[in-house]
């Protein structure tokens, strides 16, 4: 029997209507889409699966997704939207138009108060090797691996200052023992 | 040649650096972990794969998916760790302790002010039997499939108030045109 899912109050088992339900994405609104698109293309090496532009309501949404190798993601446009929004592990970008011009302008990180979201994880094949290629690319640190009690994990910011963690997933085992 | 991405003022190209980085999870303070569990279990028919305890830090992190159909997940508990990590797709509840007995304590959206993170998103093979499904489970609707601008596009709230968007993939082609 494969595993159903440890048993802690509250959990149930799924039934069968949420059947081929799927996490597609996470939505963080971004004061500035040049700066946040470079700096998730670059630092990150995702791809811009689709943009949708709302120009009555003055937004636009950046879809994002890292395609593993051998993934074929189509080329037409609207077939590529659907593809986008049946995949896991997409990032949303929300520009409201206009905020990139505001100086003063921040938007929320969610673990200064008042707390809620608090992070978006990326594992890597190689903790070390990912700090320095961040350290290549100015980005700022909350927490190196050999910093804090948490050994092995580490905290950046991206240029809005929401955190990411990064982890080296076999460093991980430990953990759950 | 397959698809490379959209090109907008800031995309970049991704370089061998970030070769390997994944999109792993997305982390939310939730305030009552029995709660919380419930609704995502049942509701969007996660499982828990593993759960990591803090008692120093006096928090605990638990760890959802839903594992495709065929996808075999490690019964060892230190490989399903390492497993947990490497996917994507995975939601991170983070736990507190104690919040749950707090009773004027809750977390903050990123919605209402100060804004920052928007919501999660799932997609799902019927809009419609969705929301037959979350009325059956007093799911709260921010807006139903047939209500404002974005047809097509639900938004329910979780147990903590986290808003989650609910998309059928297929029904968004035109989106993208």
């Amino acid at each position: 029997m494969s595993f159903q899912g440890e048993q802690y109050p509250g959990v149930q088992s799924p039934t069968a209507e949420s059947d081929g339900f799927r996490l597609n994405h996470t939505m963080l609104r971004v004061k500035d889409p040049e700066r946040a698109l470079a700096f998730y293309t670059r630092v990150f090496g995702m791809r811009v699966l689709c943009r949708l532009d709302f120009e009555e309501m003055q937004f636009s949404l950046y879809f994002l997704a890292r395609p593993e190798a051998g993934e074929s993601v189509p080329e037409a446009t609207g077939e590529r939207t659907v593809w986008t929004f049946g995949q896991r592990g997409v990032l949303e970008l929300t520009h409201n138009w206009g905020t990139e011009e505001q100086a003063d302008f921040a938007y929320h990180d969610g673990n200064a108060e008042p707390q809620g979201f608090g992070h978006i994880c990326f594992s890597v094949p190689d903790l070390e090797a990912a700090e320095a290629w961040f350290d290549a690319n100015d980005v700022e640190f909350v927490k190196r691996s050999d910093q804090g009690k948490m050994k092995n994990v580490v905290f950046v910011k991206d240029r809005d200052g929401y955190w990411i963690e990064v982890v080296q997933a076999e460093r991980l085992a430990a953990l759950g023992d």
